[in-house]
């Protein structure tokens, strides 16, 4: 059962969580998990200053030599009848803000403040400020049924 | 900070979800979540007979045409503090049971069925019986510290 347009931009607008799959360099697939905001028709994560792996992040690697990247939201429930997930399929890119003034991604900073409370403590943006702009194509959506679709 | 081997392994035989990325036809990522069974040294991941979007899973024409995959194993919480994440990179392969007492098929149904609850009500492979079988490459880990580690 597909999940409709209305139920999936209130996912996009509230899920804390997702997992993004950019490629690695031979084209092999990198998923990691992410925190994200929706801003502006795009999908915004930041590198910020939750510890890292290390200092220069695979996923903007990755990002820069292909920008083919692939976003899954879901919910995993014991009882199967509530599962549910949404995948967008888009094109990444690296953004490097101009400063600290730079306006569109201090609206986009400001959005991630509100939408997750760890930010209130844990800065947005690690040193040297990056983020991934993802701009969304497809859509695939996928629920158990009925009961997932009320529960979303 | 990296997770020690036992606790992935322990990861590996408990966690309930992953998400398995394959690549698409023009080598563009698909995740999609999925329930597994860790068994043999491999992880077995059946084609069951939750509700499908189609008869035939993008996952296995993805497999079929390029074995390599990465399954995401993680965990979300509101407290940052408690995230953690295991990557294994792999390459994966469709198995389709010789019939109905195919030994090794049999063995990770078993598993499947001891790990899954639902299992004991959703028929484990759906006709045609097809599995995804994984042998693990690489593993990459992260937690964000000591209070994540206890928690997994």
């Amino acid at each position: 059962m597909r999940i409709p347009g209305d139920v999936v931009d209130r996912v996009l607008d509230s899920w804390p969580i997702a997992r993004l799959t950019t490629l690695g360099p031979e084209g092999a697939p990198q998923p990691v998990p992410i925190v994200f905001v929706h801003h502006g028709g795009r999908i915004w994560s930041p590198v910020d200053a939750k510890p890292k792996r290390s200092a220069e992040l695979g996923r903007i690697r990755n990002v820069e030599s292909d920008p083919r990247v692939s976003l899954l939201l879901d919910h995993y429930d014991a009882n199967w009848s509530r599962l549910w997930w949404v995948r967008i399929d888009g094109r990444a890119r690296v953004v490097r803000p101009s400063g600290p003034d730079d306006p569109e991604v201090a609206r986009v900073v400001e959005a991630l403040r509100g939408k997750c409370p760890p930010y209130t403590t844990v800065p947005v943006l690690l040193e040297p400020s990056r983020l991934i702009a993802i701009d969304p194509g497809g859509v695939t959506t996928w629920c158990a049924g009925p009961e997932a679709l009320r529960a979303i």
